[in-house]
């Protein structure tokens, strides 16, 4: 947590935590993970999408690889352990095991970006790993119009060697430790949970249409109120949801036009971000709120359009490790919990290539994304035992390690 | 309605009509209207508020006076008809006595403003005719930064001469002729109506405050969403208005924070536009609205608070010139209909002085404030017939005209 706390200085703001894609700070970042490594004889790297990574090597010669990391960049006005902490325990648990070889190797990961603020595109690090890190994304540019390829090139990167940044074909499996960001292991009252799959996401807009009109002249039955419509399907999503086990739904963005308090609003917009874990609920549930949104519309007379502006798959996690992960939270004397990551993370784009995992630690307060965050002593104390017995569960899983060579 | 298209080519912008309290285009419609005046003999006046006046005297020495008119200024993109259809009207009704005199004198007014546009207030012009263009009004500026006094002068008035701009002693009543703004009398398939009482209003700001999570990481079961608790809010103020007779509720803004589509909402503003004849009936509407409110928001562990920008006691117009109203209306061959006023007009400012009615002419499609605003030829001839048929039994009503003299 110390640690945590000291990257959280490495920051481009004054008085804030904020640390994007291959800002300056992000340098101090890695030079002061690089010390680290580098105690434990680990020589820590950026590969050419600036992602820091570096090798505890097997006792054995070409030995799988286990993959274990998070990422570096934050939010603006960040917590201190959103994505870090979990970088940190990778090296943590290197230390932790004090020298002894696994019969695999292990590979520590920073990842450069998973936020998504400098580029308004998420996982531009572990995209690199599974060989997504494409031209588009090379030329998609910043605030400021740097391309991705630019700013690359002036952290002192080579973009023409990202193709070897990907992972290697002997890694049989990706872990990843991040806190929760939500209130559930909280009101569990528990410190651990295996992520057994990432939520799949539809994110849509909802324009209800009626007809602007004097707030004072026009009596309530000659109305056609887009915003009172839009309040009653606002309310119908949220019982929806409420009825629907694992169903997330949030209306978080709301405009209403005209927008003057004495005008009846013609015209809303409010946005509607859905996920759970099966694709098959989230479909279903996007038309059941639509059609709920037709039904609402013209009974009052009202009309209704929507597009959709997401829609991501659920990413489930590799069953076998998402076992073990609960073997391994259970050895600490913590009840077993398996959870929905609502929130995506770096190993929803691992798992494309690897099989992959994730423990996610208990938010006080569900709080994130806010000077706030923070997570108990006791719970990474946790953590860091439940990542050493997951090794050696893994260190004693020759079928498991194994399969890439047999592959 | 030939007169009032002519007026609206009046307008500081090119392709829409816009003609606020004394811009240049006021000086062309001032002019065009004083041409009207002078053709049947009447000398058209600026008083020091901007205010254009007309007398047409009655064959009696020392008469007392009716007061006829509406406003000359107009919103943006305005249409054709409000206000400057009553001012346009109260000059074809002296049109159409023909010279013939009656035991009162007749003033034609154009009020100089009543929307409020220029200087974010509104009625500066009637203000003037009860004494209420104070000081701290004239202090008022615009986005120019231009007091009204400033304006005033610019326009070649005088401030100094304001208090003489306050109606003679010898009023005895104020009519006023005005589009409706509304889609009442369409709905009822009826002409004309007499306005009753101008409403009165309470505006209101609410904010619902909740807690700000990320829309994916938390349950349903634990949010506090303050836009769920107001879009439930905002269908009970619409239900509460609907089962309450007279009364108009709306919710025209809304503004959710942090309004990001992945964040649920902390903090929710909407506006309360309350209006209703009865003041009391309005005074607890609003306890009982802001009661509701208090009810959701604790069901859900939320906060409200709730602050009055607003509150305006309902205007009554006169009794005796409602019931001539409705007189003259149903000698038109039109089912009489009285009804009250949601908008505000500048019969509810000369109220304050002196007996004050209004004739509503019906809006096709209830639209105003906007360029499709419009009324139909044969509901305009109806109001001309209605006016004349009102002067004829005010010119037989001594006991009403003279009791001015007798006062």
């Amino acid at each position: 947590m110390d640690r945590c706390r000291k990257l959280a200085s490495f920051s481009e703001d004054d008085k804030s935590l904020r640390r994007t894609f291959l800002c300056p700070p992000m340098r101090d970042c890695h030079r002061e993970i690089g010390r680290w490594m580098q105690a434990i004889g680990i020589e820590g790297n950026l590969d050419a999408a600036g992602n820091l990574r570096g090798l505890y090597p097997s006792d054995k010669p070409n030995a799988p690889r286990l993959l274990i990391g998070s990422h570096l960049d934050t939010v603006p006005n960040a917590g201190a352990y959103d994505g870090i902490l979990g970088a940190v325990l990778s090296i943590t648990l290197l230390e932790e095991l004090r020298g002894r070889r696994l019969p695999f190797d292990i590979e520590a990961i920073g990842f450069s970006e998973e936020e998504g603020v400098r580029f308004g595109i998420p996982f531009i690090g572990s995209r690199a790993l599974v060989g997504r890190l494409d031209r588009e994304l090379l030329n998609a540019s910043d605030a400021n119009g740097i391309t991705v390829q630019q700013a690359l090139q002036d952290f002192g990167l080579n973009p023409s060697e990202i193709p070897r940044a990907q992972i290697s074909s002997n890694a049989f499996a990706y872990l990843e430790f991040h806190i929760e960001q939500g209130p559930v292991l909280e009101s569990l009252n528990l410190p651990l949970a295996a992520v057994e799959s990432i939520a799949g996401q539809t994110r849509l807009e909802f324009t209800f249409m009626g007809r602007a009109n004097h707030a004072g002249t026009t009596p309530m039955n000659l109305r056609h109120d887009a915003l009172a419509g839009a309040g009653e399907w606002i309310t119908a999503v949220e019982s929806f949801a409420a009825m629907s086990a694992g169903l997330v739904a949030t209306v978080g963005k709301i405009e209403a036009l005209p927008g003057a308090a004495n005008i009846i609003p013609a015209i809303v917009r409010a946005s509607l971000d859905l996920r759970h874990s099966s694709d098959q609920v989230r479909h279903h549930s996007v038309e059941a709120l639509k059609s709920q949104a037709r039904d609402i519309a013209s009974r009052r007379g009202l009309s209704v359009s929507c597009c959709i502006l997401l829609d991501q798959a659920a990413v489930a996690m590799d069953p076998f490790l998402v076992k073990q992960t609960e073997m391994a939270i259970g050895k600490t004397q913590c009840q077993p919990h398996c959870m929905v990551s609502g929130a995506g993370h770096d190993a929803m784009i691992l798992a494309e290539k690897v099989p992959a995992a994730m423990v996610f630690l208990r938010s006080p307060g569900g709080i994130s994304h806010d000077p706030a965050e923070s997570v108990a002593a006791g719970d990474v104390e946790k953590a860091i035992e439940c990542g050493l017995h997951l090794l050696h569960q893994l260190a004693s899983s020759p079928e498991f390690y194994g399969r890439i060579n047999r592959a």
